[in-house]
């Protein structure tokens, strides 16, 4: 018999109290309107049934998820913990949150599942279980054998896609941590993915500037013409097109985003205040350079709305298709 | 007799090289689809002519311009310097650009005309021929006389208006400036200019963070907790309807604009990349703080594509549409 190539994501729950669960759910419900390929959901069975009637199909793996799919969601059961009341966070569900997200990234890694979505999780939760890591992106890398330095956190959706180059800084620390080695390997990183998760043979690259007016020609700031050229210049002499350093107010419009495939930012807000004015519904946070394709959608736990059937499942629908199509690209790329 | 009020906008042509002029001329060309109302150029005609073959009738005042703007764009004609070509900018047509500010604002000053839309002008013409002012806003503000600190610049379009508390400095230089008596004085001038300018009684201010997630609670900046929150406090004890600090990515999606008014922002991109993004064609430039109306489109000469029939009018038109709009509204509560 023929292997068949399989063709389900792995989802986790994230926290059991959150919205994941819901929105998950609601995914499943709406696979139809939302065009979703297979998918199995990964994390404790009650926090579903907690918020949700529809059916629910138990299942080994990713393989049986598949053609359960059509009639239930189906469910890989992990964790026994008590049921977490919706917005009651506990640490038997933070326990629970990592364990998914563990077993989902194993599925990828061995090939079970041809991607991993994954759904919010409380940091502060899992802290307190001894969990070491800034987030879920950096466990992930762990688990892939990927220096957490060498992934890249882009903002992807319909219209735009944005990678910041530093992150969770304090502004006045952008500054400092700004280098033209950290500018070319997070360009390398995006160029990269945009060929492999995108399957864009010759990505273009926008690079903005730090500074009002990407610093006037100096006037107002010589990040660009000490820092970013450098860099510019460097991953142009390699081949890539990349272009810039353009003032970022600029960048973002209609005609000027489709000049580049992707926009490469010098820090968080400069990154995620246009994709989130844009694309507040759909835009998903994708992890490029793994070994495996990852994204989740860019919104946290909302502890304070769950249970309430309030939470708006489109961000997490997008971050499944984006998945399922970045997998595929993935595949005819290898 | 009794006297009519004035109803017609001074609108100076900027650096005659530069696309000012060009756009202008497509502004009464296309004033019935743009819904405008009636204005006077004020510049060099030779300029209007060299880009333009539309008719122009020469006028000597805005009362005279209104019966003329139904069938020519009416102008009041300043300086005679040599024609310049379109895209070469020289002295003579800076003295031009000049004098056409200082006519336009004193026509406004006056009460002849209902308000100012300046046409872009090159700064650094205009350096070369001792202008010491940083732009037009703080010429006008002086000419008004206000102390262009007390003038605010602000962005508005359709669903978004911003302001920036500081705006043309490094990203470095942002945190040293930034005080809480400075986001105080801002805020006060922007909500006095929604009331003034928009008409609007109890207008909703919302303050960004200056760090990414307003600094989450501390953790990633604590200019939120120590400069930011101080400002919110006092306004709100002064009954202002004031609310923040914001974080920056998740205050411009469309379900976020219709919480406020106004966004005050803590930098140039802060503010400038959402609105850019959103309303690259339509975003007009307002000084609020004057005792006179003044708006501006957000271009500047764009020589490299003056005398190209290029240059995009719809800037333009927003700015005079809105001139006319806060003109009527501030008429309505003095």
């Amino acid at each position: 018999m023929a292997s068949v190539p399989e063709s389900t994501l792995a989802v986790s729950l994230g926290d059991p109290a959150g919205i994941g669960p819901e929105v998950i759910a609601k995914c499943w419900d709406n696979r139809a309107e939302f065009n979703l390929p297979p998918f199995v959901a990964i994390g404790e069975g009650r926090s579903l049934a907690a918020v949700w009637d529809g059916p629910i199909e138990v299942v080994d793996d990713p393989h049986q998820a598949e053609f359960a799919f059509d009639h239930a969601l189906p469910l890989i059961q992990v964790g026994s913990a008590e049921t977490d009341l919706p917005g009651h966070p506990s640490l038997a569900g933070a326990h629970c949150s990592l364990d998914s997200l563990e077993l989902a990234v194993g599925l990828a890694r061995s090939g079970s599942a041809i991607g991993v979505v994954t759904g919010p999780v409380s940091k502060e939760q899992l802290y307190e279980i001894g969990f070491q890591h800034p987030g879920q992106t950096e466990f992930v890398a762990e688990r892939c054998g990927i220096s957490p330095s060498n992934v890249v956190m882009m903002l992807a959706a319909p219209t735009l896609r944005t990678v910041p180059v530093t992150t969770h800084l304090p502004l006045a620390a952008v500054q400092q941590e700004l280098t033209t080695a950290l500018i070319e390997a997070r360009a390398r990183a995006t160029l990269r993915g945009l060929q492999r998760n995108f399957g864009i043979p010759e990505p273009r690259l926008a690079i903005s500037g730090l500074n009002p007016h990407a610093g006037e020609g100096g006037q107002l700031g010589r990040e660009e013409i000490e820092i970013i050229q450098p860099a510019i210049a460097a991953l142009a002499a390699e081949g890539w097109r990349v272009t810039g350093p353009h003032p970022a107010d600029t960048m973002f419009h209609t005609r000027a985003r489709a000049n580049y495939d992707a926009a490469l930012c010098m820090y968080h807000d400069q990154a995620l205040i246009p994709i989130k004015a844009l694309h507040f519904e759909d835009a998903v946070n994708v992890t490029l350079g793994l070994p495996i394709v990852r994204t989740a959608p860019d919104h946290g736990t909302a502890f304070d709305i769950a249970g309430q059937d309030r939470a708006d499942p489109r961000p997490m629908a997008a971050a499944i298709r984006m998945a399922a199509e970045c997998a595929v690209l993935r595949a005819e790329t290898v």
